[in-house]
């Protein structure tokens, strides 16, 4: 840890220079972090308030580690490397990063936020894996909520690319760049979002999705294990290559993304969920069509098409493996 | 094609039996379709009113070739046994079975299906590839609507393996037996519904997540581009080997999906989507914990977490490797 001169937040560590990573909770989600950044080679100084946390974290790491390795662990990094305190001060003595992976109930969010920012360098950056909550809900008890920002993870966190970035009212705006590059700098996929809105938005997403299956199986319209198929043998092997957005754009044939929306405009209309659909107004159209279209010029014309056969060939074959117990 | 005697439906071919394939539409889905039964080493006979089909489907046919050498052809499977047809009674002459992908115009559709009801045998089952329209409605003009049954695949027909079957109110049970046996035998994974709901199963979860994903465009809370990256480095990494039912049931814990709705149950009052959330019933908890059970025993209690963790290191490199053009 290097300590900075007071100027902060011009002095906020270089990414490249953080040794040490204090990990605030070690349930599913705390654990799978502290597996990921030993995978890349950190100190990680833990707590958790459970007697049996620092066994049942071991234990996680211990069966993540295969995947790691089979990932390609980073210099040094060994399953070792982690300290479980049983004061919260000890733990975030000396560290470069703070990442709070607490249960989510509000209150406890909220003590134990001003808690870290009370303990740790007032010169790190403090992220939360709040699945939910707002950085401005959370933070309303830190001294210094300028340092605090929302990195939301996916579970596993040590093998889920995405994490999403988003500051609170009270959240510096550098804070905000530095998380998004410190995230970037240990392999995420992160997403920057300029505002707060509730559930971020991949969990919007597929808590949309979710929701629509709990009403299927409310209404005896599917059993889990239909819905579970669906998605399965259906549509989700498209998603993991291209998103949905690009998978309609490429259902669109030649007029991509345009021709679905002008052809199949009028059936978001039709009654396929409960949710009912936003409407499809020229902006909207205009908006998602464009959207595509930059996508695709970052792709710099790659034939998508192929692209998505090899890599539902490649799914399937790996699944396909793996149920078979091949 | 076995001319069967008239005492149908006693008398539907044996799925073994069937050899040649009739293709009415020949678009994207019904072009794939196409693929697909040419992969399995049957003659297709096909029909489509557009002069430029034969050779549009020709280019989707070579195209599609390379990905099902991949997944390996069957016995005597060549792209070349297709032939295109000016009349549908010609193409209709001598098949086993039927499927229909013209375009989602329900006038049309009703119209065709009563063409290819005259047309064929009258012992052979017609499919049709909708994606949204019921059988019920479709099959109106057709004089033996007990032989028409949906059949929706997913793009591309040949790669997806999903198919739902469902049949009308006329359709003959016996009809909807024969398709799903018919759809697995052919190398399908088919869901076979007990009634007719719009969008059927996936289309109904994924239409909810698009809509969704459009809200959230039209109000500037994330771009495409966002969605995509959201979905495709996040959560879509996790369905193609468990679906989001089995996932939900994994992100528990020990405590499985009992814990998952009893804990975050109240989280499906949080504004998280636009779709409102149907209420958590003892019922419907019920019904969706049993549902993982049976899913579970059916899985033979294998580790599932270590099944996820090898699936998404698999379908990470192999899109990692695609994206990166290795």
């Amino acid at each position: 840890m290097t300590t900075s001169p007071h100027d902060w937040p011009a002095q906020l560590l270089a990414v490249q220079t953080v040794t040490t990573i204090g990990c605030v909770g070690l349930g599913t989600i705390g654990g799978g972090w502290a597996a990921h950044f030993l995978a890349r080679g950190y100190d990680v100084h833990a707590w958790d308030p459970s007697p049996q946390a620092e066994s049942r974290v071991k234990r996680l790491i211990e069966a993540a580690w295969p995947a790691l390795e089979e990932l390609g662990l980073f210099e040094g990094a060994s399953p070792d490397r982690i300290t479980v305190h049983t004061e919260l001060a000890d733990a975030l003595e000396g560290v470069d990063f703070v990442q709070e992976s607490a249960p989510e109930v509000l209150s406890l969010k909220q003590q134990l936020l001003a808690d870290i920012d009370a303990a740790a360098d007032p010169h790190i950056v403090v992220g939360s894996s709040t699945s939910g909550y707002s950085m401005t809900e959370m933070a309303v008890s830190a001294k210094r909520p300028e340092r605090l920002v929302v990195g939301h993870p996916f579970n596993p966190p040590y093998l889920i690319p995405l994490v999403e970035v988003v500051g609170g009212q009270a959240t510096s705006s550098a804070v905000v760049d530095w998380a998004s590059g410190w995230y970037e700098h240990i392999g995420k996929s992160v997403i920057t979002m300029d505002r707060e809105i509730p559930g971020f938005i991949a969990n919007r997403l597929q808590e949309a999705l979710w929701r629509e299956a709990l009403h299927m199986v409310a209404n005896g319209e599917a059993t889990v294990e239909q819905i579970d198929k669906s998605i399965a043998d259906g549509p989700g092997l498209r998603w993991p290559a291209h998103g949905p957005m690009l998978t309609f754009h490429m259902a669109g044939g030649e007029g991509g993304m345009a021709h679905m929306l002008d052809h199949f405009g009028p059936s978001l209309k039709s009654p396929w969920t409960r949710l009912d659909s936003p409407e499809l107004t020229e902006e909207l159209r205009n908006a998602v069509v464009d959207g595509c279209d930059t996508v695709l010029k970052q792709r710099g014309g790659k034939d998508l098409i192929a692209e998505r056969d090899r890599a539902i060939i490649a799914i399937r074959k790996a699944i396909g493996e793996i149920r078979t117990g091949a």
